[in-house]
């Protein structure tokens, strides 16, 4: 008979089949159903738990105990030379992406704008729209099929691996190929997608890639590499390749570092800090050195480059109290666009969720968004007349060929298209174009108007087909129209003019949907390289963050909901503290013995999803049961595979321990674990014993039972656990060695199931001490609290098929 | 008989002896011997660790799990409104020392100029030194007598606080006040110190107080301002206000940010983040706003302010691959004399700390620093020849009055001293000066080179005094020099020209001896408003951290040794991956039962020093011996004073624990804790007994004791403990309650005294279980670890007296 106990005062024991119905601890969905194919592709796949706690045992403890001095310098020397080459190699890959999208949606403009001179307008529609289609296509067929994880903007996932969750397939090799060049060209097919986004995913992939030394499946692996096949040194570089994506997209190091602390990271620390403050200062002198290449003019349609994108300085720009009021009308309204701007994505995701759920719908959807795309770019600046060149316009107007203020389009001679200069144009000329200054006559509210429309809901419909796709350039496009408006709005009632306004309206909308503010903030200045601006920026930032999450979350938050991975937040849920970690526990709970039979292993593996299992000595190994530690799956499954059985229970002695190295225990790429079903074993095998106490960390977390869940995830969160032992207070207490359904056990279900997990050891029913009503607590663990890892199954494939 | 237990593997066990020997199980110096008077004063005092564990006991648990939503929503907009009130107060008292240095040193330059003018040099330099020596002993005797808390810059003091130390009185009313007045005095006296890290100070001062609801000595608080009387809620305070310190001091409001995060914080977390973007947010628009007010010519010799400090921006500026040899080499030499100026500093820190210890004469020391750096001052201009006024200045040459690049000095007209114009000014002029562009033949290298030494042994020499004191803009003009001196050297082998690489030198200098990294590129690219050094700076930056960091330590980190402050470290020292927690703990540990007699209660808290005690029930209040929770000795005292003494030992009942709220338990300001001495218990009283159930946190955090030091470091480090309980792996052992040395305990040495509390339940003697080599244990035992309280006591006296 099971008799689990928890001393938790009486008055938190609560009816347990009112406790299952309380909606509190109704299970969120964790069903795999992600909104984008990122994720998803075919298979549902649960997902696993990152685990940064340190292992103390026998077997490695040679590595973390003793780890000679030379090693330890190679360890530092290394992590900086792999900082340098993810530095290097996402510098050069930013660069290439530019310079191709430049070059290839130059070119499409440079034709296109040619056959318009020559009054061929149907023509060049037509080429318009099949080369964006052309481009689209191939995006969207090498994302569906090769590496659907490379679809959308990959932040979400970089986040939520950064957090702890092993995202499966993220980091592979095809993913990084598909998403650069699908990347190129989604923005080069005039999609209103950014290329910011899959450039964080880039950088974390080259940094996930470079840590492992290769990649196994391609038999490219370098031994000296073994020092970083663990978690928290992958999930260092990753944070340090999440910050040059950004630093390579924005030409903002600063940005970037800030970027990877701020909406990145769940764990930082100094030293962190500093090395990807190296890394993208690698990515900054690397741009540097090629942009010394470009100014000698060998990049084609790339132009210049230069580090700073969009120049809005006037040196001696003022503003004075009386500019505040227009500006926090506007930081108020952007705030609210970019939380309905969430809003509408979320709702737009979860429709384009079941489209992409089919191999070929993915690929219609993509084509259409894209064939209608190029009509509303196309057509939409016929809706607007022709306006007269200005005398002292600062340039050639009209102009003809690739970028410019003043776009002939159809125009006649000395006439210019406001629209098409916005419309028909990459998306950084047009924001070249809203920030420039002394432009304030330039374009007219009704022109505004329509691009505002046209940018707001073309970037809310690009995002989630199955393309690789950013969130920040469109957003900025977006948001510097609206800044326009509002400028046109204020008038004279303000000094500051039209492109200043221009950057605010890009910083609320940002700010209004990413709710992201010192890095924004970072990356804003150091795009448009005026400091002067930075009391109003942080102004608009500020508030328009604070408006946005009094509506809804944060858009990488929703996207990362929508996709089912379960991220750990820092903060407790207010019922957390109303529950106990003894509350949450699940049974059954599987306890190993320090000498165990190769079958029971075999078998509670098999049969049970859970990764880790305390293990008990009890007489006659011991006088009396004894809590040895914690085994981990991964590390049976070495045992087992190294068939390192005994006859008899006895101590396996140092020639068995001798026989691992640390190497054995390096984690060889990511979701490429090993799996039991993988490991035969002969019956007599099955009848001979492990001796688990070399693989037996020795050291776990625990808390005691009566720890609230919120300050029990606090500990999960910030020490980086996978595992926590619930154990009891009771000293007077024996485990009953013999009980079989012995527990109370297992994966927190609010703490998002696989996820984390806690094991709670129990009591023998001869325990009935401190101020717990024994008699109350009988009857609540025998309704059990969550059925078993069977039932799991079946209640998810329930849960999925009623969402489908 | 005391037998201690514990379950490490055997070959850990070492023999007691050779383990008391271990150079690595040696105390630290842990007497409070400090450098400077900021800490010390006359009487050594023992520091005490903040705690930041949330405390789950059933008085408080109506605060911290059913708080009502209003109540929450109260506390976020408290929080606002206080980081708000923090970033409005900082702005204007950063704005007001600015003002207050620039017109009294601006005033004492002008007297002197125009009387040098008239040939009156004599007359001069007494005026000169007089004046600077009365506002240094203004700034040193209120400093000595008042507060000598605010000596020195006081980063390293909030550092520490940051980490949970609580330092005592840095942060009362007197400091703030001595802080703010010394600081204007003794940068106006031209001492070679900056104002950059009094500034910190300041802020921190400033958000602990508006934290605190006021002062309690003063009586001033508020009573709605109670949520934030905690260690949690002030850390986070602080944490803005020193960031917001950084912001006023150098109108950087990013690099505030990230200085608060990189260099003074030792927990973050996202919400901290936006907060203290907040604060500098309001910082940098108050700044703005009393710029306006400077524009309209109302700030005396203040000028015109600005946000940009010092604008060395030339537009176009251009660099290439060719100029980074002369920039890696200014780096690495930046490094090498970064370090070399902490290694100075220490050793002059050493000394002074001796003399510093005597009330006279710190005063003394003080002004003969002040006499001999007036001389300086006055002296070493004579010691250069006077230089021809360019045909082509960009300002008028000579300069009379108070800055500018070309000082008359004792030269005739036509011609300027290139020294004074140096030397004869404030230090903001000097850096504004040194990094001015088109300016590179108006130095000549002997200059440069008496300057440099100059300002580096002042600075190092300055900065112990009994004064307020930063470091930051010492370093910077020293820098700069440095950097100049460089340009000359390089000559035409670079482009850069010498005002770049003054800059740049500043740079590599404050790396070699700060080693931060981020923030410095952001306060200097924020003081110097030009983005397109980033990449050049970054470079600096980041190799001369590297080279200083492999010769010695950061200089806060030297001075915060030199206090004795007791530093968590993030990162485990190698030999405490060699011991366990079990090995570290030290005897005795006193425990209380639930139901206590007072007499215990009472003459325990007077014998020992602990801060935290194990509870157990033991029969007959429960069936077997169980560990109930932790108890403070804050809340024991709480407890005694309001005498809710039971007769018999009994649940004492609702109405007792009604008796107590929230504010008794509210933290009131730092330092004032109660003390046992001053509670009378009558003889009757002391037979009487407590209920300690209601006051014990039910949910202390406990590891098992086999756990390495390092990995408990770990824990205490990121969850920020205070307290940890070590526990036996054993379930099958009872407590023995009557055993009377029972323990094996109490504040592991190893991780400073006081500081943080391990607490090690140890096991009766029944029980040998496990892999443990009871025999030997019990000779390991016997020999007490560490000697109790009033040994320690001794201890300290003697290591006291051999320091002195």
């Amino acid at each position: 008979m099971s008799t689990p106990l928890f001393s938790g005062l009486a008055s938190s024991v609560v009816d347990d089949a009112a406790l299952l119905q309380q909606p509190l601890l109704l299970l969120p969905s964790e069903s795999n159903t992600t909104a984008q194919v990122a994720i998803v592709g075919s298979s549902v796949c649960p997902i696993e738990s990152l685990d940064y706690e340190v292992i103390e045992n026998d077997v490695l403890k040679a590595d973390w105990r003793s780890r000679a001095k030379i090693q330890k310098y190679q360890y530092i020397f290394m992590k900086w030379i792999l900082c340098f080459l993810i530095g290097l190699i996402v510098g050069l890959l930013g660069f290439f992406i530019n310079l191709a999208v430049e070059n290839i949606a130059g070119m499409k403009f440079v034709v296109t704008s040619n056959m318009m001179l020559t009054g061929k307008f149907m023509v060049a529609f037509l080429v318009f729209t099949s080369s964006n289609l052309g481009l689209t296509l191939l995006a969207s067929l090498i994302t569906a099929f090769v590496a659907p994880e490379a679809a959308g903007s990959g932040i979400p996932e970089v986040k939520a691996y950064l957090n702890g969750v092993d995202v499966p397939a993220i980091f592979s090799f095809q993913t990084l190929v598909v998403k650069i060049v699908g990347s190129i060209c989604a923005v080069s097919s005039s999609l209103n997608v950014g290329r910011a986004g899959p450039l964080v995913h880039t950088g974390a992939c080259v940094a996930a890639i470079v840590g492992q030394g290769g990649s196994k499946k391609f038999r490219l692996t370098w031994k000296w590499l073994r020092d970083f096949r663990n978690d928290w040194d992958m999930r260092d570089l990753v944070t340090c390749g999440s910050a040059a994506g950004i630093a390579a997209a924005f030409h903002a190091p600063v940005g970037g570092v800030l970027f990877a602390l701020e909406e990145m990271a769940s764990w930082w620390r100094r030293t962190l800090l500093c090395e990807a403050f190296f890394t993208t200062a690698v990515v900054a002198i690397a741009l540097r050195a090629l942009i010394d290449v470009c100014l000698r003019g060998k990049c084609g349609l790339f132009g210049k480059g230069g580090l700073i994108m969009y120049d809005v300085t006037s040196a001696n720009i003022s503003y004075h109290i009386r500019d505040v009021p227009p500006v926090l009308l506007l930081a108020v309204l952007g705030g609210i666009l970019g939380s309905i701007y969430n809003l509408l994505l979320n709702k737009v995701l979860q429709i384009y969720c079941s489209i992409n759920k089919k191999g070929a719908f993915r690929i219609i959807l993509a084509c259409s968004i894209s064939v209608i795309t190029s009509c509303l770019l196309f057509g939409l600046p016929w809706t607007t007349s022709c306006h007269a060149c200005p005398s002292n316009a600062s340039e050639p107007c009209p102009t003809i060929g690739r970028s410019g203020n003043y776009k002939k389009f159809h125009c006649p001679h000395g006439y210019y298209n406001d629209l098409a200069s916005l419309f028909f144009n990459t998306s950084d000329d047009a924001i070249r174009n809203l920030f420039s200054k002394n432009t304030d006559t330039e374009f007219h509210i009704s022109s505004m108007l329509i691009f505002f429309a046209a940018c707001f809901f073309l970037s809310i419909f690009s995002y989630g087909i199955s393309a690789p796709a950013g969130l920040f350039v469109p957003v900025i496009v977006t948001g510097a129209a609206y800044g326009r408006i509002i400028a046109m709005l204020v008038g004279s009632n303000s000094n500051l003019n039209a492109g200043l306004f221009a950057v605010l309206g890009s910083a609320s909308l940002l700010g209004g949907s990413m709710r992201i503010t010192v890095s924004l903030c970072a990356i804003i200045l150091e795009l448009t390289n005026n400091l002067l601006l930075l009391p109003l920026i942080m102004l608009v930032l500020f508030i328009s963050k604070a408006v946005g999450d009094a509506i809804n979350g944060n858009i990488y938050d929703i996207i990362m909901t929508l996709k089912g991975l379960p991220y750990l937040k820092a903060h407790a849920e207010p019922y957390m503290r109303q529950l106990t970690v003894g509350d949450v526990v699940r049974s059954p709970l599987h306890i190993f013995h320090g000498f165990e039979k190769v079958g029971k292993v075999v078998n509670v593996l098999k049969t049970t999803q859970h990764n880790g299992f305390p293990v008990v000595d009890n007489p006659p190994f011991s006088a009396s049961p004894v809590l040895f530690g914690l085994v981990l799956r991964a590390h049976l499954l070495i045992l087992l595979k190294s068939k390192t059985f005994l006859r008899t229970p006895a101590p396996a002695g140092p020639y068995a321990i001798r026989r691992f190295s640390d190497d054995d225990f390096a984690k060889w790429g990511l979701g490429h674990d090993d799996n039991i079903e993988d490991i035969e074993l002969s019956e007599e095998e099955m009848d001979m014993y492990v001796d688990l106490h070399p693989f037996t960390n020795t050291s776990p977390y625990t808390v005691v039972e009566t720890m609230s869940l919120a300050k029990a995830l606090k500990l999960f969160r910030e020490v980086g656990l996978r595992h926590l032992l619930v154990i009891p207070k009771f000293s007077g207490c024996t485990f009953e060695h013999n009980v079989t359904h012995h527990a109370n056990s297992s994966v927190a279900p609010l703490l998002n199931r696989n996820f984390v997990e806690m094991l709670c050891l129990a009591h023998a029913e001869n325990s009935s001490c401190g101020y717990t009503d024994a008699t109350r607590l009988h009857a609540r663990t025998h309704t059990e609290f969550a059925s078993n890892v069977g039932t799991d199954q079946a209640e998810k494939a329930e849960i999925l098929s009623s969402l489908n």
